[in-house]
């Protein structure tokens, strides 16, 4: 058996450990919740943070192999570990770039990546030295997290919501659509890459509505996506499990948004609808084993189940037998004990030859399917 | 949260776990054995004997839902929470049919359903007065399991070596097919059948190779089985997933052999090779939803990982990575740490169009892939 650690216990660590059980693994999570999403499904849960040096050596030191489902852990520790001979995948190098917005920036420039231009401000008086790159996004380099560390500049009389740390300044890009590539990349550098994933999103709302795979774009910019998601995913010569998120702008150009080396939301849907799910490949790559099939079965969709405006609490879904009713309709719940509003509870995952009968499906499940409190 | 209750802790149970995290459902599951593949996968497990009165009595009333994952549970017990408002599924009636091989064979007659000829013997003594009916199988009525309490009886010097104890004397069949046919049954008595299985043995050992999915029969066959499979199943008027084994002889007549009221070692395929597996669909089961689709993405194989002879001790495997190189083939080991000659270890799908060539490969596997002790 190896012993193999999962720093996090969210649901992306959940759903790697339901396909653990494939595999000769010992796995240990850790997690400064013991009523984690991960927490019933591992052979040894841990209580601590991943974010401070010694949880993450002491726990670290405990594995052979030691993965992550959230890139908001203690670096340093990781690199002591690997110097140690522990397995560390994603690398920590790797981590410790995409953790800082401003490294990830210079990285995409250093390799050739496109990405959005932009410059790097130190405070926030520097930006009046930038307006020819408004409308822009400026990011907090460290410290940013799912929404938070991002504000949109869209002229000058906005530069006093600016950053007065160092953060990225980045042009806006006309969006035209939003894909992301999931890449696998074995320890020999074997790659295999997953059909695009497509993000819809609801126009008032301005949220993320629902994902489908394959994306609506040419074989061309397929091409492209999956050619500049492996040339990326390389640059980091690292074992892992990458998602890469792109831009695609009306002239047909792929700007690089952001990259996840780690198993995402992005590719829920694969564990249906592709022969090789996400989460077994990660499998795959942390026991050396050789890479799976990532290419899909059918079209699918993914939409995520969020806690309903109006309740906090203990979380009952209403409405579950309407969507399973419908046809290759696949539920996945977190386990979370308590909703509040906009919380990810669960996905559900349609798959279908008819991508715009998924649409409609995805619609009906918006109106009928509820996480409340009873 | 329903609190679901599952008597057994074995690879079955391990599988039914990892897709109970999908569901909202708190898992609790006894076994009198703590180190049980299903143990670490469960919110609650429950240290207890199956068989025992007491012990299921008090397990089961800790739950809302019971379900089983190998007949020989106590029955009385389960008709008693039954009684006090435990959903139990399957029936207690169905276990109790099923447990005795006299009331199996008996249910069978009273349904017109399709089995060998044979004869009830109270004791040894009798068997002289059924000579007719040589060469037979001899069946104890209760407590064989997995092999034992079944004898051959081919001619009338064998009779010696026949049971002292009420058992089944049943005419052999000249078997050229033996298949399997999984259906599931919703509490709202809909059923869902999932295309037949083919089990292939070995010639010369005369033990179970691997099974094929769809059996090489012809549709006509093919519905035929699916038929009495399902007019087996609502024959018991419970819901469940039922694994109902045939055999197929040379003038093409079906023939009940067993009926297993759980998910099962023929239904192993559909994980992968399915859209909903046996362990998906038996949630929805449990949980009142609605079923899920049965049918299959590609043809499957399915062979089991057995511990090779000349090894008892802790388990290591030799080949996976050979193993894992074949196109759409999946691991599943049952986290049993000590391997000894023969024992159920986990078990290989295959998928492809091609079953041809999944055959080939299966042979492949037999060569290359071992558990042994380091």
């Amino acid at each position: 058996m190896i012993r193999v650690g999962i720093l996090g216990g969210g649901q992306l660590g959940r759903m790697l450990l339901q396909a653990a059980a494939n595999y000769p693994a010992e796995t240990h999570v850790m997690e400064n919740d013991p009523s984690c999403p991960a927490a019933t499904l591992c052979h040894h849960f841990h209580l601590g943070n991943i974010r401070t040096y010694e949880d993450v050596l002491n726990f670290g030191r405990q594995v052979d192999v030691l993965t992550i489902e959230i890139e908001q852990v203690n670096v340093d520790a990781l690199e002591l570990l690997e110097k140690e001979g522990i397995r560390v995948i994603p690398k920590p190098a790797v981590l410790r770039t995409i953790q800082n917005k401003i490294l990830q920036k210079e990285f995409y420039r250093q390799n050739n990546l496109p990405t959005a231009p932009y410059c790097i401000t130190q405070n926030r008086s520097e930006l009046i030295n930038h307006l020819e790159l408004l409308p822009a996004v400026h990011k907090l380099g460290v410290g940013g997290y799912d929404g938070r560390g991002v504000t949109v500049l869209n002229q000058e009389s906005d530069l006093p919501l600016g950053f007065d740390e160092p953060a990225v300044l980045e042009k806006k890009i006309e969006i035209k659509k939003e894909i992301a590539v999931l890449v696998a990349v074995a320890p020999s550098g074997e790659t295999k890459v997953y059909p695009s994933v497509e993000m819809i999103f609801d126009p008032n709302l301005n949220l993320l509505d629902y994902q489908v795979c394959p994306a609506d774009i040419n074989t061309e910019i397929e091409s492209k996506a999956a050619a500049l998601a492996i040339q990326l995913v390389e640059a980091f010569q690292s074992p892992g499990l990458f998602a890469v998120e792109m831009f695609l702008d009306h002239s047909g150009n792929q700007w690089i948004n952001e990259v996840a080396p780690r198993v995402h939301n992005s590719g829920h849907h694969t564990i249906e609808a592709h022969y090789c799910s996400q989460f077994d490949m990660l499998w795959r790559i942390l026991m050396g084993l050789p890479l799976g099939n990532s290419t899909a079965i059918l079209p699918s969709l993914m939409i995520n189940v969020l806690g309903a405006a109006g309740f906090t609490g203990d979380a009952s879904y209403l409405g579950l037998e309407k969507v399973l009713q419908l046809p290759n309709a696949f539920l996945h719940l977190y386990g979370k004990k308590r909703t509040k509003p906009g919380r990810k509870m669960g996905h559900i995952t349609l798959m279908g030859a008819d991508v715009n009968q998924l649409k409609r499906f995805a619609e009906d499940i918006k109106t009928r399917l509820q996480v409340v409190c009873r």
